[in-house]
């Protein structure tokens, strides 16, 4: 189960220490950069779109089964899946974004907390449902 | 970026052909059997809890990049990154469903739509908010 990079993370962000924890919570827009061969997968999305858009998230430990959830030592110790650490077995991250322009092969995207540099291994539209959000 | 299996899926679908399009178009419960390994990373999941799981589609077509959306003749054929379509570069599959039941190291969960077999790589909690939501 080998993943292939199919572009990266454009952002002002540039260390895991400054970067909010979620999208929502202050992230800047970003652009993805895809690599000229996966282009032809990108017809179809347009500016308004809303995305999930999946990272690889490099810079995490992958040997972290309990974490303390937000870094908040009021907070008790609990297992990893049952939050959204980055530090977790299969570091894949999980964004929910919105297009704000498309250009070739990027697209500028609001509210991404990935860091710059960060791989991106796929991207898939919102389906939306009656029902609440996910982010 | 090498993925760990950290569980597998136990589920009455066997085959991709029969298999739902989405969890919520009529899929089964399935059980989410993990390693024993990764159990302590449970810990803090509980029955009636929403969880998007990750999975890894171990049959799909990584060479594709166009497709026709739901395999209907009648839809424009349209970049794979604009669609759910297993077969992808990267066939993660994110999948939102409910915990019906705890039992150890298994998870009873309502509406998946991935076959018996499959792979699983993460769990993480739905985040909710005000605005539509992601399946």
């Amino acid at each position: 189960m080998e993943l292939v990079a199919i572009g990266t993370v454009r952002s002002p962000l540039t260390d895991r220490a400054s970067a909010p924890k979620q999208g929502h919570e202050g992230a800047p827009d970003a652009w993805l950069a895809f690599d000229a061969d996966v282009r032809a997968g990108l017809e179809g999305i347009a500016a308004g779109d809303d995305l999930l858009v999946l990272t690889w998230l490099d810079r995490a430990d992958r040997g972290v089964l309990r974490v303390v959830p937000r870094d908040d030592p009021r907070n008790p110790e609990r297992g990893v899946f049952s939050t959204r650490s980055a530090d977790r077995p299969n570091p894949i991250g999980v964004h929910r974004v919105r297009v704000l322009e498309v250009a070739g092969d990027r697209l500028l995207v609001s509210d991404l907390e990935a860091i710059d540099g960060t791989p991106i291994v796929d991207v898939k539209p919102v389906l939306r449902r009656a029902d609440p959000d996910v982010r």
